[in-house]
Order: structure tokens, then C-alpha cells, then sequence
């Protein structure tokens, strides 16, 4: 099958380079606003060739749209205006936003809202690794809004990122999304620049940090370009858990102010729980 | 050298692996309470022999105290009673309180305060790897406490862990500490119990959980018994930064309610400077 994958870059390409190891995709055309990273797919194999949107929306079976939530949303419509009867998916963190944005197009059918739970703190090309998605799980959104060729599609494209597939409802999607994956980001964020505020000799951040510091600020290091428009999009449920964990917070706060070290006790055990939780 | 090891844990099992690779101990005596982890210790070798403190002390060069920090600051005192010139060292995350607990013992410059800056969400002997503290800080905390050969001693355990020496006052230590471990665990602990707290279909914590959100989570195993000492030892300088924190996410929470993107965008940048620090 022929691909489009709009935005060559972590997401993209890591779907590219999975793609055609698994011989799902014969040719892949890379479109990208970004000409570096465009030239370096290019040189990193992971696409076929460089196209215009209408080019490679012309001669694709399928098109990815791997970019940005808000560009994502702006350019979803236009390429439904471009396609005759392909089909149509796309990869971002939040699906309200999309689903709605093309609630009453004539092609709406032809599209699927995706979200494969699986990213780095890293960006482009270069980070993409065809190993990035097994295991994880792949969502899709409103599934009763696409077409079932369509869906089976890309039901078969998951299934070759070796993904097990989700299927839920766009607005769930972002509450469970807000509440397991966003609020992760704001709080490695909050801590990163909590320690660039107390810790003003960077050296000895680099010198002491050791593993444990180093996976919970791992995060801080994403890029606002893919997390603003996310945190925007999802602002409600963003909000609603990052209240509760500033509340959370406060509890650890009251029990060492407190010296009330059973209650520290009960809120580490309670803690412990997500092991089990996690660890199935 | 032979060397006694109280607390066969984690980090004493660590420790043992690695020094025995080295060919540093040739024997090991492994003195526990718990004598599920003593027996178990024995079965995987990390221990040459079962021990009580007063046989183990008597025939060792080195004694490694690796318990928890509020137990570690009570053995302290009655294991130097114990020694005669035989060198001490402890691994604990805080340093003031063990540190304070013998300034005028008469063997105090026997003693060796270090703190090995590694450890993981795990616990007991068959969690301890040889391979877990290369690379990481050792920090020894107010040298000029102990004698010379004490010092040199522990140095060249030190080395033969791979670890990188850092000296640091034990105050100061316990605020560098507070800033770039002990909060880490605090947050981790705090997103653990808010996504408890919201998600209650721990299926779908499971199915949705991606390596970013693991990751951030990952310190939320770690067990009570091990913690509770430590933020009760360090509860200034913890409270201190669990403010700053709390802080930062409040200016998260502001940036979201006022619907100001730019300082959002400012925020997540600023942190992303921990890439830099980090990645040296």
C-alpha cells in the first residue's frame, strides 16, 4: 500500500520505518512544512520521497496526519476536500478537538481518529525507531463515525505497529488521556523547574541526578510546539487533575508539616498501589 | 578484605555483587534482621556467610550499614562501641542526622558518611545487580570527621563501585538532596495517588499507560519503610522545595485558567532546559 505521512518527524517516522519493515507499506511519501527534517527522512530512508500535499494525498491509499494537534485539526479538512476514497487517520494526544472539527464533512466517513500511547521526550526524524509502539495500546475514536473499509484499514495499520487496539469515545479518550499521559507532562515540567529555581549551581544538578531524578524529569524535556496546543485543547480535564494533584501534594505538605509521619506512611502506601496496577 | 554488610537489601546486595566482581571483598558476612533476605542473600551469593553484628564486626576491615536512615542513625553508635580500628561506612540519603548522632563518639573518626547516588523502585536481595552504580555520584559528606585511612578506604570502595567521587558538607548534601532526589519522590508518589484518585477503572490505568507516564511514575513503588525516615530526617529542606513546587504547578494551573498560552509556552520552555543540564 502507498502512504502519506504528513510530518516526518518522531511519530511519523517512527511509523514509516515500522510500516515498511513489516511490508504494510510499499512507498512513502513524506510531506512536511520543515524541509530539514523532509531531507533527512529522506536520507534516513524512512520515506520514499518528498511530495506536495496534493501529489501525495493523489497517489496514497492511505494518509497519516502526524502532526501538532492544533495543525492537525487546521489541516484535517482540507485534505478530506483533497481525497477521493482513501481513507484518512491521524496520530494526536487529544480527539475532541478533531473529531468535532469535522463532525459535518461530506468525507467524514473516510477519516479515523487515532492515538498510539507511545512518545519520547525527543523530535524528529532522526529519534524515530521502527521498535517505538509494541505493546502499547492504540486508541480509536468513534470508530461508528467512520466508514468500515476505512476503519479496517487502519485497524490492520495498528496491527502492524503491533498495537493492541481501544476503541473509545473521543471525549472519554481525553479525560482518561488528561488524567494517565498530560498531567505526567505538568508534573515533570513543575519539577524541572522547580529544581532550576532551588538548584542554582547546575553542575551539581548534573553531578548528583541520579536515575531516579533523571525518569521523573525525563519528560520536562518535550517540546512545547507538540504540548501547548495539547494542554489547550484538553484544558478542562488538564485542569480538573492538575487540581487534584496540587491537593495530592498538599496532603504530603500537611503531613511532614504536621509531623504526622503515620499519615505520610498511608499516602506512600496508598502509592505503592499503581505497582500492582502497572505491573500486571 | 573482608567486609560486614548490615542490611542485605537492595543496596547492600548491590554493593556486595559489584565489590566481590571487583575482587575488593573476598569475603562477605551478611547481617539482617530479616531472615528471609539473609537466607535469600546466601542462595544468590551475595554473602559468603550468615553473621550476628558482634562475629561479623570482629572479623571484617570494613562494616557497610545499608538500612533504612532512621535505624542506620541508631546501629551507628553501637557498632562503633563494637570496632576497634576496623572503618565504617553507612549508604544512607540523608547525612545531617547520622552525622550529628556521633560527633563526640570516641570512634568517630572511624566512620565514613557516604551516599551512593543510585537506587531504584525495587527492594530486597534479588532486585541488587553488580551493575548499578557505575557512572553515578558517590558523595562522602565532612571528610575531615574521619581519619585518613578510614577515608582512603571507603575512596577506594568508591572507585571499585565506578562511581565518581563527590565531597560535600553533610548539610549541604541533605539540601542538594532535598532538591534533586528526595522531591522526585514526592511527586511521583503525589501523581501516583491523583490518578488513582480520578481513574478508578484500573483496567484502563493499565491499558492506557504509556512508558512516558511509567517513567514519571515509576518512584511511586518505592517502599515507605525506606522513605519516611528519609523525609522525616530531611523534613526542612523537603517542605522547602515541596513549596516551590507546589508553586510551580500553580503556575501552570494559572497559565490553563487564564487561557495564556505564551506563558505556558514560557513555562515548558524553561523546563526544557534540564535537557541541557542532564545531557552534558
Amino acid at each position: 500500500m502507498k502512504i502519506s505521512i504528513i510530518g516526518v518527524g518522531l511519530i511519523g517516522g517512527s511509523i514509516a520505518l515500522k510500516l515498511k519493515q513489516k511490508k504494510t507499506a510499499d512507498f512513502i511519501y513524506g510531506i512536511d512544512n520543515n524541509t530539514e527534517n523532509l531531507d533527512e527522512a529522506l536520507t534516513l530512508n524512512i520515506i520514499n520521497e518528498k511530495a506536495d500535499l496534493r501529489t501525495g494525498i493523489q497517489n496514497s491509499d492511505l494518509v497519516i496526519i502526524a502532526i501538532p494537534v492544533d495543525s492537525a485539526r487546521k489541516i484535517l479538512p482540507e485534505v478530506l476536500d483533497l481525497i477521493s476514497d482513501q481513507t484518512v487517520m491521524d496520530v494526536g494526544s487529544t480527539k475532541s478537538g478533531i473529531v468535532n472539527a469535522v463532525k459535518n464533512h461530506p468525507k467524514r466517513s473516510r477519516f479515523v481518529a487515532f492515538h498510539p500511547m507511545w512518545g519520547t521526550e525527543n523530535h524528529g526524524p532522526k529519534s524515530a525507531v521502527a521498535e517505538s509502539f509494541s505493546g502499547k495500546a492504540g486508541v480509536i475514536c468513534n470508530r461508528e463515525e467512520s466508514a468500515n473499509d476505512a476503519l479496517e484499514l487502519v485497524e490492520n495499520v495498528v496491527k502492524s505497529l503491533d498495537m493492541h487496539l481501544i476503541y473509545m469515545n473521543a471525549d472519554d479518550h481525553d479525560i482518561h488521556t488528561a488524567y494517565i499521559s498530560h498531567i505526567s507532562h505538568i508534573t515533570s515540567y513543575a519539577l524541572a523547574n522547580t529544581v532550576l529555581e532551588k538548584e542554582k549551581e547546575e553542575d551539581t544538578i548534573f553531578q548528583l541526578a541520579s536515575s531516579g531524578f533523571s525518569s521523573t524529569v525525563r519528560l520536562a524535556k518535550s517540546h512545547p510546539e507538540m504540548w501547548v496546543p495539547i494542554f489547550k485543547q484538553n484544558k478542562e480535564n488538564v485542569l480538573d487533575v492538575l487540581n487534584e494533584h496540587i491537593s495530592q501534594l498538599r496532603k504530603f505538605k500537611s503531613a511532614l508539616e504536621k509531623d504526622n509521619f503515620e499519615y505520610l506512611e498511608e499516602l506512600i502506601t496508598n502509592a505503592n498501589k499503581i505497582r500492582g496496577i502497572l505491573d500486571k
